[in-house]
């Protein structure tokens, strides 16, 4: 019962193959250097991540990959298997050549740890077999400043084995995964003589002993994730047929940046905004989402949800005490607020053809500060996986050239507007102090105690952990969205539980 | 970068290993042998999942894990490292005894298959070693019907050894796994001569030379389905510290049987059940609820929503033209019903501290025959890895001592009821021919040649393999819910991408 045959479409392995038939058959003289899905003829797991070289209508095996990784959101092991034969060279037009699939040229920086989280070391197996040219075929997924770490890696590789590197990476979205492409070519003295650019195809031809060329590799900059940013939601919209976006405009700055994005991404016709204001809102924040809407283009409704939210509490005051002295209002008349708002965006959306856009940002998601099936509807959580902080760097260059957003949207203290003077920081710490324990608690695994230690309010650490823990059942129906950090909350990468008592 | 220190909490551990050392020392004179979290000190990742025995205090260790599964529900290699030892034995109480951890028992199966999953064959090792006594701790993931199967594995590896085997299992809910417990005790005659319910806690003594007890396996009986179903929501709530229940009764047989199931978990007085009818909604339907919650004996509450229907026609009117020509009534007027509907049960889940269960079964979930935000709202979706056919097995089961859900709720042809004369089959193939495709399908992994050459309409097939991927996106946001089957359409089971122009 546990044969490995039956976890698979036949279909999807025979569509693979007739495809790379068909690409086989195109290509002449010069060499394609890929990875595909091959049959694993050995024990084990069905298939390998296999290198192979298309040539002059031939498909021929170069190396498998060998190092398989499964954390983060990383799963090799479900279906494939490692290499468990030598790292090869081959002769190629003159040179000594080799191909490492991906994870398998980062190996040389876990002996720099002296861990050894993976079996092999494929680099380290290929020292002394004079290697020339190193190809490396990617499909990489992103994370805000991968670059410089990247760069620094190959610039490794190429010191360590005196080769030239031609590091060829995947770009678009995947569902909640980025790949950034920036492909480069650095030769044997760690200089970068071909370059593509990021999120887009290119064709990189370049001269080993030619000059440096210029090579942005994200280091981290607010531009590369706004680039991020933009790709994910144009990929993920087109790659799944979706005509346009709409979302409510608070005139609040998560929104705010998700309108910024959805016109770079989409152009200001594919995108609807809709404010919805209730008794709770301020005239000042309907005011900015006006002004915003203007500022991009784009078509702006307003639909006021007074009445739909007043029905519903007279329709739930006879049966849950609405309205009575026994129904005081708590985060019922809110979520009430959020989901009204949400079934009128999905409205659009059923109409149009069009997708919702979830606002909240990774801050929020984190600890909760959000209405599932309210603010939380929509088909991508576009920011979900971006902190508070950095949506106001964000806000910041996107006015770099002139303004967008409205000033007053930045600067007023953030709110849901869901009850009278409302502000998050009546339930959640100051952004600043949240984000930093945040930082610690998802991207680094700190738990209270190495928290405290770095002089965290004891009490406001633990608050936080016990949000974040107690969100999980949101985070778990939240909408997809891109990780464009080291560590998201999406189950892909985080992968932890509700029902746990445990806390970090 | 890779250094696999950094993925875990390092409090966990230390929790781990206290709350062990506290176990240690309450236990005396007899043995108990069970698997934790151990410190892997040799390479790979940081754990090893190791069989120890406590004993006077002491904690001695038995055996790792030997084979890892990363499929179906499991990602062992995420954190644990194999065992690259022997398999070994030692003298206990006079008798050469084994230990082997849940999936090492059940290599021999695939020996059968002449494929080998898994990289060593535990069972096999210990041939020739005189084992008398093979102690199995599990914490084995049920699947309806699982019984029989792990029967027979047992009985094999009794004959293959000639040893007596001691097959401890784990039970209980844990989010989307269900445990089943059922421990048994096999001798070397493969004579089953002790035996633990399923879903308790127990204490079973046995002599090895006993009789025969009654042991009842779960060969696929609609009760065992049940009692699975039921504890699932039982420890999801319990461990969640969730006051009671509350969805939507429409009349129809999938709310009907969480009705019954949530009544047999939590008692009547933790359940509430709403009645929510719209213009669209059938007198029959309406008093079928009425009575089912009569019948049960839980709270029943009414609230009409054809005002708040019509407030929401009226306020989408003026901007995406509901009420004019050119706003023909579609799926949109639907999803507002259900959204509506979907505001009034979380509503009452925020008032009370309760949970919303989300009724939609696994026909409905493969082919998207759901709203999200509406029908989908909830904690737990209680049923939705049980396919229609099953539901009416199991509303029949619930009919078996006295009518408890209304004979026409069974018999009356399924409708979402959410436009004039709506029936389930104007947009789906008939239940039996659905659920046959969708075994095929998703829980045998056939794509359209497969399952059209057992002679299914293609048209039919390709529908509904169209239908099943392109609700991928709601099902990512779908609650979570127990997998009862073998293999059930959540991510942590199926792992099938959103954004994919393959179709099986």
């Amino acid at each position: 019962m546990w044969s490995h045959k039956k976890r698979f479409y036949p279909s999807f392995i025979k569509g693979h193959d007739t495809e790379l038939a068909a690409l086989a058959k195109g290509i002449g003289e010069v060499g394609l250097v890929m990875s595909i899905t091959a049959k694993n003829n050995g024990e084990g797991k069905p298939f390998l991540n296999m290198a192979v070289l298309i040539q002059n209508g031939l498909i021929t095996n170069l190396q498998a990959k060998t190092n398989l990784a499964t954390d983060t959101v990383f799963n090799d092991y479900r279906f494939y298997e490692m290499n468990h034969g030598a790292i090869v060279t081959f002769p190629y037009r003159g040179m000594t050549t080799a191909v490492l699939v991906c994870q398998d040229l980062w190996e040389v920086y876990d002996a720099a740890h002296g861990e050894h989280y993976f079996p092999r070391h494929p680099v380290s197996e290929l020292k002394g077999k004079g290697v020339e040219l190193l190809l490396v075929p990617n499909a990489s997924p992103y994370y805000w400043g991968k670059g410089s770490a990247r760069h620094e890696m190959v610039k490794n590789v190429v010191e360590t084995l005196g080769c030239a590197v031609v590091y060829a990476n995947y770009w678009g979205g995947q569902d909640e995964l980025v790949f950034d492409g920036r492909s480069f070519i650095m030769n044997n003295n760690g200089v970068v003589v071909g370059a593509a650019p990021a999120y887009k195809d290119a064709v990189v031809v370049a001269d080993l002993d030619g000059p440096a060329v210029t090579y942005h590799f994200d280091d981290g900059d607010v531009q590369a994730l706004e680039d991020a940013l933009v790709a994910a939601l144009r990929d993920y919209t087109g790659k799944n047929g979706i005509k346009g976006v709409v979302f409510g405009l608070s005139g609040g700055i998560d929104s705010a940046i998700c309108a910024v994005l959805a016109v770079k991404a989409l152009g200001p016709e594919r995108v609807i905004c809709i404010r919805m204001p209730s008794q709770y809102s301020s005239q000042g924040s309907l005011d900015d989402a006006e002004t915003l809407a203007k500022n991009l283009g784009i078509r702006f409704d307003t639909i006021p949800i007074n009445d739909v939210y007043e029905l519903y509490v007279k329709l739930l005051g006879s049966t849950i005490g609405f309205g009575t002295p026994t129904g005081a209002f708590d985060v019922t008349e809110e979520n009430i607020q959020a989901r009204a708002r949400g079934n009128i965006v999905m409205a659009y959306a059923n109409k149009y053809g069009y997708m919702a856009i979830a606002t909240g940002n990774k801050s929020e998601f984190s600890v909760g500060y959000a209405t599932l099936y309210g603010d939380m509807c929509g088909g991508y959580a576009l920011i979900k996986d971006v902190l508070k902080m950095d949506i106001y760097r964000l806000s910041e260059w996107a006015n770099h050239e002139r303004e967008i957003i409205p000033r007053s949207s930045i600067t007023k203290p953030p709110s849901a507007e869901l009850r009278p003077d409302q502000k998050d920081t009546d339930s959640l710490p100051d952004y600043p102090v949240l984000d930093r324990i945040l930082k610690g608690l998802v991207e680094n695994f700190q738990g209270r105690d190495e928290l405290v230690a770095q002089g965290f309010d004891p009490k406001v650490v633990e608050k936080v952990i016990m949000m974040t823990d107690r969100a999980e059942f949101k985070r778990r129906q939240a909408p997809p969205g891109p990780i464009v950090s080291k560590e998201g909350l999406a189950w892909l990468n985080r992968q932890y539980p509700i029902s746990t008592k445990f806390r970090p």
